[in-house]
């Protein structure tokens, strides 16, 4: 599973107040924490506060390499903000463009930018792709399969390898009303995406996004992402530092056969982040 | 989601001493503390250690119901002792013959036995069936699904409502050597099993074997059985009275738009109990 850490991003109170203030500190824990919990990637995302995006995403960027060597995923709707961050970042352990941008006319282009930015970064640079287009974010099963085969479609006409692809599907959060549905039509396109091409793509998913304004948030997480790992997803954007969510994810990669069982099965994560 | 409270069973040591002194007090604290945290039926099982298998299963039956009026699902591998249980039964809300027996040469025959006596207890009378023949469980995803869909149309042949049908895929042991790559196995099957018949056979497990002698029971047992529900699994035989899986139940529904998303969600078994 490859687990990337959300908590570097400026919609959360303690970064925002770091970026505003140039407090390294908080950013540079937040890293190591995450590494040590077993984040493969540290997602940074600005937020929506910084007046200089592109600045504040350098300076992230440059913080977080001085306090650790973790891969980054650099998150933001606007090209520019990523190719900012890209500019600074060592990505030879990779880097993951997260992602392509909403709603746009002209997708192809867009895309050939991604990948262009992608290759110039490094050959193990990704990119998150999201299953959206210009009428927004799919209700249906068939659209968000229909969207996803366009992306694994446009990634091999472009000779880009799709292991180094990430399709997410988008989760919504489920107590907006009619949402109800989501979740299982999102396990259910997962069930064909993940056969689009063979290897297949990545799965992801940004799963806090799911109970935004819901009790019992980390419950509601971890029960969807085991779900979600048994229909074939191998990535997500979550908070590492949920230990019930961790200890959740282990298991479901034991019992899936990703993982061995030993009587320390929990420890999997943990144990190679301190290698 | 159809819970089948585990604990009355001669297994447990508890219950096995209830039997062995008649005692009982234990037998109904059971039986109501199971009907509160959501059991819609209560297994029946007399373990292994009682002489008297079907007289032990008379005196448990009407021992339970002069507590509650809570459905049984009457456990055994020998019809003598299901049929036993038969005779004193109140099956006015049903009752669940659970479950067919194992490695039977002459299956056909077995399963008519099956029907007739549900058919003589109550209209509303169920079986469970085993995805098992004469070569014991099956190793692989496709015998699993045959076994299935013989059952099934052994129950459409004979008029046997398929709803009154639990077909279980057998859990068997994560920490047994080989046997990882089971669950996965038995997802799969499931995905395919829900789709025999409209409307489709009832999916159920028997889910605490899965995690016989590992570490973390509750946390594999509830992960597996969350996992599972997203597979289209409507029946467990579980522990009701763990806390934290109903939680997860409860979560799992809520997810695949079973019960609406509401602040107080996860008290749905026990309000229901309440009624």
């Amino acid at each position: 599973m490859i687990l990337i850490g959300e908590r570097i991003n400026g919609m959360f109170t303690d970064v925002k107040q770091a970026i505003a203030g140039k407090d390294k500190g908080v950013i540079q824990d937040l890293a190591i924490r995450q590494t040590r919990a077993g984040a493969a990637y540290l997602d940074v995302n600005v937020g929506t506060a910084a007046a200089d995006q592109e600045g504040t995403m350098q300076w992230l960027v440059e913080t977080i390499q001085e306090a650790c060597a973790t891969p980054l995923s650099l998150d933001s709707q606007k090209p520019a903000v990523i190719a900012a961050g890209l500019k600074v970042i060592n990505a030879e352990n990779g880097v993951i463009l997260n992602s392509t941008p909403l709603n746009k006319k002209s997708d192809e282009e867009v895309f050939d930018k991604y990948v262009e930015m992608a290759d110039g970064a490094s050959p193990k640079a990704s990119i998150i792709a999201l299953t959206m287009d210009k009428n927004g974010v799919p209700q249906d099963i068939d659209t968000r399969v229909a969207i996803a085969a366009d992306i694994v479609s446009k990634a091999m006409e472009r000779g880009f390898d799709t292991q180094r692809l990430f399709i997410d599907a988008i989760v919504l959060p489920v107590k907006v009303p009619d949402a109800q549905v989501q979740p299982g039509n999102i396990l259910a396109a997962m069930d064909q995406i993940r056969h689009l091409c063979d290897p297949p793509p990545h799965l992801t998913i940004g799963l806090s996004n799911l109970s935004q304004g819901a009790t019992e948030r980390s419950l509601i997480n971890r029960t969807f992402l085991t779900m979600a790992i048994s229909h074939g997803l191998d990535s997500a954007i979550v908070d590492v530092c949920d230990q019930p969510l961790m200890n959740a994810v282990a298991t479901a990669e034991m019992l899936m056969n990703k993982q061995i069982y030993s009587d320390s099965f929990l420890k999997i994560y943990t144990s190679a982040a301190a290698d």
